[in-house]
C-alpha cells in the first residue's frame, strides 16, 4: 500500500487519509471483535466523484477495497480480511432534501440512521426501518445489507422503501439510479441488485428513501399462552391487524431465568417455566384499545396492557433484555434464522431433544418468521465441542424447511461457506456471474458473501 | 415452424398445441388490436418441466418465443412481433397452497387474478394488487410487468409482495427461487431481476405472494378544490393517513364534459370548470369518519362522503368513467407518466399553453405521482399531425423532471425506442448485459423492452 499513498493523496487529500495504526485499529476490527484485518490505509472521500476516482485507481492497480459505513456488522461484512483499502463513507453525511409532497428523503450514504430520524421528525415522518445500532449504523450500510430490525412485520423489508440509488461501480463508473417516482415500470430494476449485496457489486453513495409517518399512538399487550400451538393461533389472528407493529416471542423458562438479571424491572406476569409469552405492539392513528383486547381475549385470558409510557418501555425491556441476559448466563452460540413460524418449537427440539435448562432458547420476531436461536453453554470448551455438530444440524434443518440461515444479519465472512448450500448451485452460480459482470477484477469487498 | 411441429408434439402432446389460424388469431393480437403477429404455433404446457423442455428445444434451434399470460398488455408486450412461438401459461393455473400462519399463497403463474381473490376470500385475505384487467390478467404476467393499479398508494408496488419465484431460463434451466420467508438476507436477491423484466430474461412458472387482509370498511370522500396548489396541500396531509387507500385526481372542466355521457349517474357536486376534484378512499379496520373529516376540512369546505355502498360506487364511477368518456369525445393520445405530483399542472401547460377545451386532460393516481395524461383531438388527421411534436416534448419534459415514461403500463413494443433516453446509456447498457447473461441467443420475447 505504501507505494500508492501519494496517488491516494492526490485523489482525496491528506485530510481524508488515515494511516496511523492507532486510528486504523477500530476500522480494522468489527465491533464484536471477532474479526481483525491488517489494512494500512483508510480513505474518507467527501464526494461521489472522489469515490469514483478512488475505485478507478484501485481497479487499474488491483487494489482490494472494503466499503465501510458504521461498521456495525454482526458477520464481519465491513472489516478487511487482509490488507484491503478501507473506504469509509462517514464524511458523505449530508441530507440533501425532503420532499413534503411525496415524503421521499434524499441523502448521502454516510448519514447515521438516528440523524435521519432527527431530521425527519420536524416533518412528522420517520425512517421506515429501525434497528438497535441506530446510533451508529449508516444509510449506505443499511441498504447494502437490506437491514431488518423491529418494523418489518408492519413495514416490510428495507428494500420496499428504496426508490433510487446512486452507485459507484468497481471500474469507477457512476450509475445514476436515483429516482423519486413511486411507480416506474421501465424494465428490470437495476438498483435491486445492489440492495443486500453487501458491497460486493458497487458502492452506494446516495439514496432516495420513502419515509413513513410517525405513528400517533402506541399500545403494547403482553400475553401468556399455554403452549406453542396457542401462540401460533394467536399469530394467525394478529396478522390480520392492520396496525400490528410487532409480534415478539419469548419462552417462560427463559424469562424466569432473566428475573435475577432485571431486579429493577417490573414483570408483567409471574413468569412460568412451561408457558409462552408474546409482546404485541399496535401502533398508528386512532388506536381502539377495546377492539384489539376483545380479539386477543379469544386466545388467552392472560393479557396485560400498558397504561402509560413507562409500562410500555418496561414491557419492551423484558423482550430486549433476553439476548444480553443469555450472554450473562454463559457462552452463547447465536443463529439468526428464518423458518416457518409454526416449526420453531419442533426445530429447537430436533437440536436438543430434552430442551432443559437455559440451553437452547428461541425468541424474537415470530411475526416475520425470524427467530434468534441461541444455545448457552457453561464453558467455552463445551461450546467449541458442540459447535460443529449443532451448526451442521441447524444448516441442514433450515435447508430442509426452505428457511434462511440469515434472516437479517447478512452473510459477510461468518456465513460465507454456507452460501452454496443455502442458495443451491444454480442460483449461486448466477450470483457469481453477476459479480463477474460488475467487478471482473474482484476488487470490491473480497472474501465476503460469495 | 412447420418442420418443428413433430418435436413440439413430443414435448407437449397434440392436446397442448394450437395451430388453427382461427384459434391463433386472438393470441396473435393484443386486446386493443394495435399489434398483430404472425405466429403459426402456440403451446400450452401444463408443467414447469414442459416449459423447461420447450425452452431448451427452442434455444438449441434458435426459435424465438413470446411468453403469454392473459394477453392484456397496453404496450404490445405479450403478442408476437414476427412468427415467434407463443408459449401460453393458461393451463398452469393451479393454486397450490395458502399458509394461514404467514398469509403467503403459492400458485402457478397462469392463475387469473380474480380467481386468486375468489380463493383467498375464504381466509379473509386478498391479493395485494388490483387492476381493471382482473378478470383475465394472470399472475405470471402481473409479476413480469410489476403491474401497478389501484392499491399502490397504500400497499406499494407488486414487487414488495413477491417473496419467491420459480423461473425457467431460456436455456431450459429451472431456477428455484421459491421462498416463504419474509426475511432472507443472503446476498443479491436474484428474483428481483425477473420482476418487471417483461419476459425477456426468463419465464415465471410459480410464485409465493404475501397476501393482505381484506379491509373491514371503506369510506370515500369527494372534494372540490379551488386550484392545483390547494390540491397539493391536501395531498401532503392525506399522505399522513395510515388508512389512505386511494387519492385520485380529476379536473372540473373534464368532469363537466363527462356529464352528458353519464346521464344516470348522480353527481356529488355541480362540477365547475375552474375547480379541481379529488376522490379519497379510506379503507381498513375501525374507520373513524370524524377523524378524517376534521382533517380534510382544513383544506376545503366542499366535501361529500358516501353514506352507503351505492354512493361509494357512484363516486368511484365518476373517476373510472373519465378515460372512456374522453374516448367518446374524440381521438385520444394517452400517456402513463410518473412525474413529481406538484409539477402536473405546469407540465400540461407546457404542452398546450392555453389548456382550452377537453384537450390536454390529466387525471389519475396523483397519490402515487402517476398521472394519465390524455390529449383529445377532433379528427385522426389532427392527431397524427400533432403526435410527433407532442410526444417528443413529453419525453423531453419527463426526462428533465426525472420522471418515468411508463409508470405502470410497461414498455413492450410501444415505448421500446424511448428506453435509452429514459434509462441513460450506462444503465441501459447494463440492462443489455443482463439480457446477454441470461439469454445469449436472444430467443425470449425479442424486439420488446430492450
Amino acid at each position: 500500500m505504501k507505494k500508492y499513498l501519494n496517488s491516494f493523496k492526490q485523489i482525496v487529500g491528506a485530510q481524508n487519509m488515515i494511516t496511523d495504526p492507532f486510528d486504523l485499529k477500530p476500522l480494522n476490527q468489527d465491533w464484536q471483535r471477532f474479526y481483525e484485518g491488517k489494512s494500512e490505509l483508510a480513505v474518507t472521500p467527501t464526494s461521489t466523484k472522489m469515490v469514483s476516482e478512488i475505485l478507478q485507481f484501485c481497479n487499474q492497480n488491483n487494489i482490494k477495497v472494503v466499503p465501510q459505513g458504521g461498521n456495525t456488522s454482526f458477520v464481519g461484512g465491513a472489516t478487511p480480511v487482509q490488507d484491503e483499502l478501507i473506504l469509509s463513507l462517514r464524511k458523505m453525511n449530508n441530507i440533501l432534501e425532503f420532499d413534503t409532497t411525496t415524503s421521499i428523503v434524499t441523502a448521502e450514504s454516510g448519514v447515521i440512521l438516528s440523524s435521519m430520524n432527527d431530521y425527519l421528525q420536524t416533518y412528522r415522518y420517520q425512517m421506515p426501518w429501525d434497528l438497535g445500532a441506530r446510533g451508529s449504523c449508516q444509510l449506505g450500510g443499511n441498504i447494502a445489507t437490506n437491514a431488518g430490525g423491529l418494523n418489518v412485520v408492519r413495514n416490510g423489508p428495507l428494500r420496499n422503501y428504496i426508490l433510487g440509488l446512486e452507485v459507484v461501480l468497481p471500474n469507477g463508473k457512476i450509475l445514476n439510479l436515483l429516482n423519486k417516482n413511486r411507480k416506474d415500470n421501465t424494465g428490470t430494476d437495476l438498483k435491486q441488485l445492489f440492495i443486500g449485496s453487501e458491497g460486493t457489486l458497487g458502492i452506494i453513495t446516495k439514496a432516495n428513501v420513502l419515509c413513513s409517518p410517525i405513528p400517533e399512538q402506541r399500545q403494547v399487550f403482553f400475553l401468556e399462552l399455554k403452549d406453542f400451538d396457542e401462540t401460533i393461533q394467536l399469530l394467525r389472528s394478529a396478522k390480520q391487524f392492520e396496525q400490528l407493529g410487532a409480534f415478539e416471542f419469548m419462552e417462560g423458562r427463559i424469562l424466569q431465568r432473566c428475573l435475577p438479571f432485571n431486579p429493577q424491572l417490573k414483570a408483567p406476569f409471574e413468569f412460568k417455566a412451561d408457558k409462552y409469552y408474546v409482546l404485541i405492539e399496535i401502533c398508528g392513528q386512532q388506536i381502539e384499545l377495546e377492539y384489539y383486547f376483545e380479539r386477543l381475549l379469544k386466545h388467552t385470558e392472560q393479557i396485560v396492557f400498558n397504561q402509560n409510557e413507562s409500562e410500555l418501555q418496561a414491557m419492551w425491556r423484558w423482550r430486549e433484555s433476553v439476548p444480553e441476559n443469555l450472554h450473562k448466563m454463559g457462552h452463547v452460540l447465536t443463529y439468526d434464522l428464518s423458518i416457518p413460524p409454526d416449526k420453531f418449537e419442533w426445530f429447537a427440539e430436533e437440536i436438543y431433544p430434552e430442551r432443559k435448562g437455559p440451553y437452547n432458547a428461541f425468541y424474537g420476531h415470530l411475526g416475520d418468521g425470524n427467530i434468534h436461536y441461541n444455545i448457552v453453554f457453561e464453558s467455552v470448551q463445551e461450546m467449541h465441542k458442540e459447535q460443529e455438530r449443532v451448526e451442521e444440524k441447524i444448516i441442514k434443518l433450515t435447508k430442509n424447511l426452505n428457511g434462511s440461515i440469515s434472516a437479517e444479519h447478512g452473510v459477510g465472512q461468518l456465513k460465507r461457506h454456507y452460501m452454496e448450500i443455502q442458495k443451491g448451485k444454480e442460483t449461486f452460480g448466477y450470483m457469481q456471474e453477476l459479480k463477474r459482470l460488475f467487478d471482473p477484477n474482484n476488487i470490491l469487498n473480497p472474501e465476503k458473501l460469495l
